[in-house]
């Protein structure tokens, strides 16, 4: 029997997150070993002979190199197993889906994780209140740019009515969000996208309130 | 005759560079559209109306949508024009080199572009000396990585001896670093990649001192 896959995970990690929605979507069973960001155990010598970067996710799937980084696992994946597609075949439609989920991944996402606010709180001496407006402009000024690119070809999820790339990468996003008490309201294109990912199991298993307690 | 795509630019943006250096390994003739960024005419009406996103680059190819983000844009780019590809055909190399793409798209220039170093500077209040050392920080922290992750598998460029997506990411990413006088000496592999790129005429006719003066 083969192996599962292994993911190195961290349950609040938003780009683990991503690649737990993306195994469920597709279907693939898998062995979660965790790796606490909380403990800063991502920074020791053990997980960085790993993976050199020091971040979660990185996925280990048995005759493959560890593969590393969130949006490279899944393009991974979806070439392994194509049904259903994270993207949509037409190449349009496909930049379009891409263009929202990177608008995610590198312009809202890395401006606002641990790193960046144990950075802004450390080095930086920035407030408590100072770094929670940060961290508020940015989704604030993400999903205001993403509401208006969605809308016009927007279904149940964020580009018709089968979850992309768009949504692994927004529900994320969003349950950060409201974890730091921002509020969402002003986006009803993301919301009813999160709505419908709410019933989906693939994206409702993949929630860390539904990961292992650490 | 087909009309040229246009590009949306400004000379310093990374992301834009990117996109120019991957119009120019597929041969695909462009005209620019300058965007000022040092104006702030990509947060202006005329522009947001285009892109919401009020961000460069875009590129509006005839019969298609506007395309945004340069991930997608590159994307879109290897789709249409297969020859020379961004990325190997093995899906295990692949992973690799979009690895390494987005370790430096998601994970240093997301930190250290002008809209973040404004934001340090004005919102927080952080001094010349302390905003330095941010970028410093996300450089080094990324670089460092990074030379690890590519030397095993690196030849002229960052995998073998043929540019990839990692190397259009990585180019602009050295021009910025040495723009804010951040030391690249310790990572050999990055250097050899960029030697290997100055000569390369894709890379080269895309370099930030060779556009139009503003």
């Amino acid at each position: 029997m083969q192996k599962a896959p292994i993911l190195y995970d961290y349950f609040r990690s938003s780009a683990a997150y991503r690649v737990r929605i993306g195994l469920n979507l597709k279907g693939v069973a898998y062995e979660k070993h965790t790796v606490s960001l909380i403990d800063g155990e991502q920074k020791g010598d053990a997980y960085r002979a790993l993976n050199p970067q020091g971040l979660v996710p990185a996925l280990k799937v048995a005759g493959h190199p560890l593969m590393t980084q969130s949006l490279a696992i899944l393009d991974w994946l979806d070439a392994t197993y194509p049904d259903p597609s994270f993207l949509p075949g037409d190449k349009d439609e496909r930049a379009h889906v891409l263009s929202m989920a990177t608008m995610i991944a590198c312009d809202i996402h890395p401006l606002n994780n641990l790193r960046v606010l144990k950075y802004l709180k450390g080095p930086l001496g920035v407030s408590e209140a100072a770094k929670d407006e940060w961290y508020r402009h940015w989704i604030a000024e993400g999903f205001e740019a993403l509401e208006k690119v969605a809308q016009p070809h927007a279904g149940a999820y964020l580009y018709g009515d089968t979850p992309t790339l768009a949504d692994i990468c927004l529900i994320p996003q969003l349950y950060n969000a409201r974890r730091f008490s921002v509020s969402v309201a002003n986006y009803p294109t993301l919301r009813r996208a999160d709505e419908t990912a709410s019933g989906n199991h693939a994206f409702a298993d993949a929630h860390p309130d539904l990961q292992e307690a650490l």
